[in-house]
């Protein structure tokens, strides 16, 4: 946040599968002009980027032109803040290694832009506006489709030597007979704890058990973690304890995270969070029967402070702030 | 490793519970006057900082007086880098909270000190003069008589928001019927891959199993991990089998600390790192066989290059070019 008198704004694009949408920020997080892009309309990167470079020039003019630009951030899956490149992302439309943060600086008359993936760009956003304002050692863990994570340590995003650090979502948390994980291996904190995790456990325990539920109307093939929260608040016994066995598993590996780089606060992301205390209280009782004694008492458990449509926006504008 | 030219050298302390060693070390490692002073001797601080800066007073006139020193740096077991004191170490004869970067700085004419536990200075040194030279993301793992670490992100080390992450001996490797860890909670990595570890899975096996081994010669409670080793070299499968189940425990947890910090390399260090081969394969087999994909391949297992009886004060000694 330097240079505020000469460049008072940045650009936070977010990339997913879907849509791409990008914003134009100030300096205190408040977002000034917005549009987005269907991501799946472009199969070319070409279209792509001249599409995206057409939706950001409008918004560049009606904040004052280029000059009130430091630099854009990107959001990307997979994207490699080192190299600027998103690399081989399985659910984009574009393979290989793609230079995106060349290209769109080359096609915005040379901003310079800085890109990573998308959930250090979350953490990055709650250190510049959010959960993690004034923090200089914490854990953004985005509980989503999947488990992201991104570390932030003495102030620093860790990158990791390849850019390619954080992915917590893929410790192992069960070493016999662990549950299959996207990623091939077994027993992944993501297989357990993402919405589709919590799904999976809902599914499980209404097939090997008899008690009543709420959740026994719905077909379990379907069930979704938004069905569990919904039976849960209900005071449905079975959905309570879903989200107890899911912060019991999250809780062991913050205990193990902490141990790593002993970050003032964990801060939780992402669409299971709306389950609030359903899922907080076990993560925080799990975390302190598990944790090492030298840390208890010591960790914060918080929830991201940022309106979710601006989140993505924010988190990737933070990272505009540092684009050279 | 600034201002060679005014101020050539700097001062390592590495304390130990038993011994207290310090030498003066020049830009490239060389260890130019070094000495010791027993640690159990003083059951007073006030008398162990005299003597201690009385020994180093002595050095320090060998090579040219105080002006030639850039600072001092000690490692010690709980010693917290943020506030320069040693705070509550078990192994140390002195309680509670130790101000003692301050105390020495007092007592040596204001030469700054700076100071951080064992296993942290360790990776100092083998930034600065050893296996991780020219690294920027790292983990040093010392297999001693416990299991410690530390951390290097981007260049710098992690110390976590209150002076005291990589306990890397207590992420839980075990959550069902793990073994008890001196820590109070049972599974610990330390648990299993400590020298002290080594020699637990030895009496473990010899009582549960009926497979001849050299090792039943030896009384299975007094049994070390040295005799493991040497029956290894033996040739005897039993000793193999131990170094490969403590391979297999190592490589699993590495796998999860790549997907922390997707470092560059682990450098392993301490005495069981004598057991080269024996141990190193079971680890790089098992690293191979458990971590994630997107890693697979790119992270080196390297063991130290410092020699063991000078690390100690090489890694503390590292410390020292960034006291202030």
């Amino acid at each position: 946040m330097k240079n505020e008198m000469e460049k008072p704004y940045v650009i936070g694009i977010d990339i997913g599968g879907t849509n791409t949408i990008f914003g134009i920020v100030d300096t205190r997080g408040t977002i000034l002009e917005n549009g987005s892009i269907k991501t799946g309309d472009y199969t070319e990167i070409d279209g792509y980027v001249t599409a995206l470079a057409d939706g950001i020039q409008g918004m560049i003019q009606q904040v004052g032109g280029r000059e009130t630009i430091k630099g854009i951030g990107i959001g990307a899956p997979m994207g490699n803040y080192y190299s600027g490149c998103i690399e081989n992302a399985v659910n984009l439309p574009w393979k290989g290694i793609i230079p995106l943060a060349q290209l769109l600086s080359d096609k915005t008359g040379g901003i310079p832009v800085a890109l990573t993936n998308d959930v250090n760009a979350a953490a990055m956003g709650e250190m510049a506006y959010g959960a993690a304002r004034g923090l200089k050692d914490f854990i953004v863990i985005a509980l989503g489709t999947g488990v992201g994570s991104g570390i932030v340590c003495g102030g620093n995003l860790v990158y990791g030597h390849d850019g390619f650090a954080g992915e917590l979502g893929h410790v192992t948390m069960r070493r016999e007979n662990g549950r299959m994980c996207g990623c091939g291996r077994s027993g992944c904190l993501e297989a357990y704890t993402s919405a589709t995790g919590v799904a999976r456990t809902a599914k499980e325990l209404l097939m090997t058990r008899t008690d009543e539920s709420l959740l026994r109307k719905l077909d379990p093939e379907t069930i979704t973690s938004k069905d569990v929260y919904e039976a849960a608040i209900q005071g449905d016994k079975l959905s309570m304890e879903i989200f107890e066995l899911t912060g019991e598993i999250l809780g062991e590996a913050f205990a193990d995270f902490i141990a790593f780089s002993s970050p003032e606060a964990i801060i939780l992301f992402g669409g299971l969070t709306k389950a609030g205390d359903l899922i907080l209280n076990p993560i925080r009782r799990s975390m302190d029967d598990h944790v090492l004694f030298s840390y208890k008492g010591k960790i914060k458990l918080l929830v991201s402070q940022l309106n979710e449509s601006d989140a993505a926006i924010l988190g990737a504008s933070a990272l505009g702030w540092e684009a050279k």
